[in-house]
């Protein structure tokens, strides 16, 4: 069975309309060998209750080594090929699901990127997107280990849907969900690391977690595509990571969403036949002015008024 | 006083950080003197408490006329400088204070406009912004009445700010909020006309209200500036109007919302010094990817994958 499910040459069918889809939230320790376990029993038990794609957080493999700029946190990184990508691609193909994992990923030495793989439901490693925008906050020195992706934008055609994969910091610019979505894709996902300063009060804590919820719904309304967002749980260090892994269809309307602190397998399923409805009844794909949007491809325009 | 207080020509004081606005939430009857009569008590009223920059509904002068295809309405247009902005200008001069007004323009014969009026303190028209994004939906006939604005994304330097001006479905486009930043804006404003279909049901109202809310606090959000958004209240044919306008901090926290029925004057301080602080703790705009951001000016990418 493929995305597009053919009966012969000649007859055309409709492409698979509703996927379910698992968004597997947890905590990490530090045996990366625990982790990637603890990832793939959570598989299984989400492929029993009918899941179809699963999404993994960002950097599941190991604890967020990201909080402080050690050059011994490189050790964790893998070739992709790799270690990794043979356990899930086997997983994928004998269970017959897509996965799209996030891993640490070393090119070459000294040249290393934030980046998710997709493996489609026969095993096969459909490709790579390297997460384009790299943070760099105190708790989050991404720059320091991380080269910006080189590959742009992509979507992945795999047995269930056209999917669309960013990574955390990538959430907070439309220009990356739009471009994603110009692509075709049927979904947006987004493995994410994102949490709370020990030190921080709880109002500041529920702004923060406001905006981040608002900009990843937003990306639905604008493009009329579901959005699922795939955070992880668990304190680490100075960081309470928040959890609230959450999934919105194509009008942004919130259709499940994880706690803030329990690992949890939420399954959801997704119909991207909404999409038909909400892109003719909120026509925003129609009217977008691309003659006047050229300036979007430069730093800031103080130059003109 | 002007924007950048000078002690002399030597002497460089910061700009004005907080400012005091009016959002002029109100139903409109079928007499543009009525309307526009109405609208200038209103301002005095917002002036006696203190506004500073007042913000009009779309197309305020009229009752929303684009819900049917009728020539005749083209006989509500007006040229600019005109009626309004004669009355508009004399007022912001008398009271001190910037407003914005949104007419519906005839700049020659067969070529109408949707366009936003900005007056600075002093009574200046300081220029117009033209609406960029037109819809044509059932009960929305706006392409039949309004050609596409041909000035792109604008933002005025008044007394009390750099005020970015985008006008109701220009709302549903991350790139026409982004455009507006990038050109300094210390906030966004958006005159509106939106409602719910008398038909519809209550799920459905709140659905559409929700999209609208989240999209519009998302620019906020993407940008680390204020947006306030100003709809017109009051039911004319099928159509409601939802009211609801509301102003979002520079990381879209809520800070004054109106009602759904009842005409208000909402007065609220928007503190511009915030941008500041959310954009070097969410440095978003540090991290945009511009070389990878081309392809936004294409209509879709379905020939890359």
């Amino acid at each position: 069975m493929s995305y597009f499910t053919l009966m012969s040459s000649s007859t055309y069918l409709e492409p698979i309309q509703e996927v379910t889809f698992a968004m597997i939230q947890m905590s990490c320790g530090p045996s990366l060998e625990a982790n990637r376990q603890k990832a793939v029993t959570r598989i299984r038990i989400a492929a029993e209750q009918g899941a179809q794609v699963m999404i993994l957080q960002e950097l599941f493999a190991s604890q967020y080594f990201c909080f402080t700029e050690d050059h011994v946190h490189f050790g964790l990184a893998e070739s992709i090929p790799g270690p990794s990508t043979g356990i899930f691609s086997e997983l994928a193909a004998e269970l017959g699901i897509v996965i799209v994992a996030s891993l640490f990923e070393k090119r070459a030495q000294g040249l290393y990127h934030n980046t998710a793989v997709v493996f489609d439901a026969n095993g096969e490693m459909l490709g790579i997107y390297r997460k384009m925008h790299i943070p760099d906050d105190p708790g989050y020195y991404e720059k320091f280990y991380f080269t910006p992706g080189d590959l742009g934008y992509r979507v992945f055609l795999t047995r269930y849907g056209k999917i669309g994969v960013l990574i955390c910091w990538d959430q907070w610019y439309p220009e990356a969900a739009r471009l994603t979505a110009l692509k075709g894709a049927n979904v947006l996902v987004y493995p994410t690391a994102i949490g709370w300063d020990s030190s921080q009060d709880s109002e500041t804590n529920e702004q923060q977690h406001q905006a981040w919820h608002i900009i990843q719904r937003s990306h639905a309304v604008a493009n009329g595509i579901p959005v699922l967002s795939v955070n992880r749980v668990g304190i680490e260090g100075e960081i309470r990571f928040w959890g609230k892994s959450f999934a919105c269809n194509a009008f942004g309307k919130v259709l499940c969403q994880a706690s803030d602190s329990q690992e949890e397998i939420m399954i959801q399923a997704i119909d991207y036949s909404q999409s038909d409805h909400c892109r003719i009844h909120w026509p925003f794909l129609r009217d977008r002015r691309i003659d006047s949007y050229q300036s979007i491809t430069k730093r800031f325009l103080d130059d003109e008024s």
